[in-house]
C-alpha cells in the first residue's frame, strides 16, 4: 500500500500534533479508523481531557513538506513498501520516517555500531574495522552520527552502505562538524530522522533517537561506553526489541570498558571481531523479523487507507471476581472484539480513565499489570490511558509500561 | 591420619618411581592395600609388562628428605590434616606435596590469579589490585612464580597470604629472578611442588604445575593470556575441576586479550574488578569442596595405613551381550566387589590389557568409552590401563582419558 498525498498530509498532521507519540498515533487509528477522522475528533477529546491539544494545522504541515523538497527528503509512512521491515517490527515504530539519500538501502539487512563520543584511538580504530568488515559481509551499518564512534563507523562505511539516524530535523544537523559527512553518507546511503524539518534536537530526542537505531538493525555492537551514556541506552532498547546486542570488551581499567563490560555481564555477546557479529547475525538475516499485524489487504477501509487493529494487545485473564466488583462491573467487558466498540465513547471510558489514573504513580508500571490490577478490559484500559496521553498526563516508557506524569 | 616416617618414606618412593604418576599411584594403592606392599610388587608388574621400572630407593628418598630439610621443607600427604582440601579434591591431586613456609596459609580459602609473563603494564597494575583486594577480602592468592601477572599478584598479597606452586624442586626456583619474591613468599605464606628436590623444572612440568594451582582455588582468574598460553590451561584445568573460571576482558585489539576474551565467549564470568570474584566465591567458602572417598576411619588397614578405595569408578551398563560375547566372556565379571579381587592378578588380567591396548590409539579416549566398547568389567579395563601405564605404554589426560603412546 501507498498513501496518497493527502492521507501522507493527514498522517504528518496527526503525528505533528500535541501529545501525539508512535503509540498514540496507532491507538488512535485504531480507534477512529484514519488519521482523517483521529484528526476530526482530536478536539472534543481534548475538551474531555480538559487540556488543549495542539492539533498541527494543514499549513504547518505544507510548509513542512516544502522544507523537506528542498533537501530532497522524502516521507515514508509505516507499512508503506519503502519503509525498513525490521522498524515497523519495534513496539514504538514511528508512524512516518523523514528519509534523505538512496531509500534503497533501507531495504537490506542492518547492523548498528553505537559507542562513546570522546572514543579512544584505539576504539575509533575498531569500530572503523568492524564497519568495514560488515559492510564487506553485506551488512548496512546504522548509527547516529555522533562524534567518535558513530563517526567513524559511518566513515567506513560509505562505499558499502551506512545509515545515519538524527535527532533532529534534516535540515538542523547536530554536530555541525559532522555535516560533511552527513553529505557522504546521503550520496550511497541515507540519513532518516522522525522529527519534524526546523527541529533542534534537545537533549531527550537523543535516546528517542536511539530506539530507532536499535529498531533499524538486527543486531547493535557496542563499542565504548562510560556507565549511564546514550549507547547504552541503545542497547537496552536493542534487548528490549528482541535484537543481539554484541559488546566489545575492554581493560577494566579504562572508563569506556565499562559500558560494553557490563553488557558482557549481563549477556550481551562479546564481539572481538567481524565474524562474532556475523556468525551471529547471517541465520537472522533471511527471516523476516517478527511483523505486528499493522495492516493487510483485508485491513484497507473504503478510502483505501489502513484500518490498523490494536496491535498485539496481550491476551489476559479476567480479573478475580472480588477484584471486579470493587468497580464498575459494567466496565469489565470480557474482552470484546475490536469491531463492537469502534467509534463509541461512553460515560464509562471517563470512569475508565479516572481508576487508570488512581492505580498509576511516578514509577513506571507495566500495562498487562495495570489490566490485571484494574479488574478492567483491556480495550477499556487502552482507552483510558490514551485519553490520559493525550491530556498530557502519563509518559510511555519502553516495554509497554506507563507513569504518571507531575501535573 | 598421619603418616609415620616409615609411610612418608614408602609414598616417596612409590611415587618417585618410573611411570608412576598420581593416579597410578592410587590405582597401586587401591590394588595393593600399602605402599610398602605396592613397592614389593612393582618390580613383578614391570617384569609382566616387558620393561623394565626402575624403583625409586630408600636411599634416594633419604637423600632427597636430607635435602629437603636443608630448605625447612616438609612432605604433606594426601590426607594428611595439613593436605588443603581443595587440592585434595581433585583427580590427579599429587599423593605427596613438598611445602615450603607457612602450612596454616594452606588451610584457607585460595583464588588462583594467571597470566601472561610479558603482561602489559595495565595488566599488572589490574592483578596487582586484584591480588590485593582479594587478600583483604580473606582469600589468599596462589600462582605460578612467573614473571608478568604471576609476580605481581604474589607481591601484592605477601602481607595477606599467599601460595607460589613451582614446576621443578624447591631447590631449582625457576625463573631465578624471582627468588628473591619466593623468600617474601615463604615468610608468611608457602611455596609448594610435587616435583623431587634437585629437579629442574622441563616444558611439560609447567602445564602439570598448572593443574595444582587451579586446583588448590576455589576460582582461577585469568589476567592476560595470548592464545595457546600455560595459562589458558590453567583455566581448562579450573573447569575440568569444576572450578570458577573467571577472565579479565580486554581490548580485541591486544593479542593479550585474546585468551580471557575466549574464555568470556566460553561462558568463563567476566572479571573487572575484586567484587566480580568476591560475589561469585564467597558463597563457596563455607562448603567444604566434593571430596572423593580416598579414606575415612573405616578405610585404615591394620598397620594403620590407609587403604585406599579404587576412586570413583562410574557406574557403567554392561555392555551389550553381543559386544561381551566378542570377547572371552570370563573378563566379564559384572562388577564384583574390589575385595573379591585384591591381590589376585588372574591371567585374564594379561588378556584384559591386550584388548584394552587394542581399542586404544594415539587421540585420548574416554575411560568410561573404553568399558563400554570393551565389554570388559570396570576392574578389568581399570587395571589393564595400571599394566599399560606401568610399561610405559599409555598416557592419562584430563577428564579421565587415555591415549596410546608411540612405542
Amino acid at each position: 500500500m501507498r498513501l496518497d498525498d493527502e492521507q501522507r498530509l493527514n498522517w504528518l498532521r496527526l503525528i505533528r500534533s500535541d501529545n501525539v507519540g508512535p503509540r498514540t498515533f496507532r491507538a488512535l487509528i485504531a480507534r477512529f479508523g484514519t488519521a482523517a477522522a483521529a484528526l476530526e475528533s482530536l478536539p472534543e477529546l481534548a475538551r474531555k481531557s480538559g487540556r488543549p491539544v495542539r492539533v498541527a494545522s494543514r499549513e504547518e504541515v505544507e510548509r513542512e513538506l516544502a522544507a523537506a523538497r528542498r533537501f530532497e527528503v522524502s516521507f515514508v509512512a509505516l507499512g508503506e513498501p519503502d519503509y525498513p521491515a525490521a522498524l515497523r517490527a519495534i513496539d514504538s515504530a514511528p508512524p512516518v520516517i523523514a528519509v534523505r539519500g538512496e531509500t534503497a538501502v533501507l531495504a537490506r539487512p542492518m547492523v548498528a555500531i553505537v559507542g562513546s563520543r570522546n572514543a579512544s584511538a584505539n576504539g575509533q580504530t575498531f569500530a572503523g574495522r568492524l564497519a568495514r568488515g560488515l559492510g564487506e559481509a553485506g551488512f548496512v551499518v546504522v548509527s547516529g552520527l555522533a562524534r567518535g564512534i558513530d563517526a567513524h563507523a559511518h566513515a567506513e562505511s560509505l562505499v558499502t552502505g551506512t545509515v545515519a539516524v538524527l535527532a533532529g530535523g534534516h535540515d538542523k544537523v547536530y554536530p555541525a562538524e559532522n555535516e560533511p559527512l552527513l553529505q557522504k553518507i546521503v550520496g550511497r546511503g541515507a540519513a532518516i530522522c522522525e522529527m519534524p524539518m526546523g527541529w533542534t534536537a534537545r537533549g531527550r530526542d537523543f535516546p528517542r533517537r536511539n530506539r530507532i537505531v536499535s529498531g533499524l538493525a538486527l543486531g547493535t555492537v557496542v563499542v565504548e561506553a562510560a556507565r549511564r551514556s546514550g549507547s547504552l541506552i541503545t542497547a537496552r532498547f536493542a534487548m528490549e526489541q528482541g535484537r543481539e546486542v554484541f559488546a566489545v570488551p575492554g581493560s577494566p581499567l579504562d572508563p569506556r570498558a565499562e559500558g560494553p563490560n557490563d553488557l558482557i555481564r549481563q549477556g550481551a555477546s562479546l564481539c572481538a571481531g567481524v565474524d562474532d557479529v556475523v556468525t551471529a547475525l547471517a541465520p537472522l538475516v533471511e527471516r523476516e523479523p517478527a511483523q505486528k499485524s499493522l495492516f493487510d489487504a483485508d485491513d484497507l477501509n473504503d478510502t483505501g487507507e489502513p484500518l490498523w487493529d490494536e496491535f498485539d494487545w496481550p491476551e489476559v485473564a479476567p480479573a478475580p471476581v472480588a477484584a471486579r466488583a470493587a468497580y464498575d462491573p459494567g466496565l469489565y467487558d470480557g474482552g470484546g472484539r475490536a469491531d463492537d466498540e469502534r467509534g463509541r465513547f461512553p460515560a464509562q471510558m471517563e470512569e475508565g480513565a479516572r481508576i487508570v489514573a488512581g492505580l498509576l504513580g511516578a514509577s513506571p508500571v507495566d500495562v498487562d499489570e495495570l489490566v490485571r490490577g484494574s479488574g478492567l478490559s483491556v480495550r477499556v484500559v487502552h482507552t483510558a490511558l490514551l485519553d490520559l496521553e493525550l491530556a498530557g498526563r502519563i509518559a510511555r516508557h519502553p516495554g509497554n509500561r506507563v507513569s504518571l506524569l507531575a501535573s
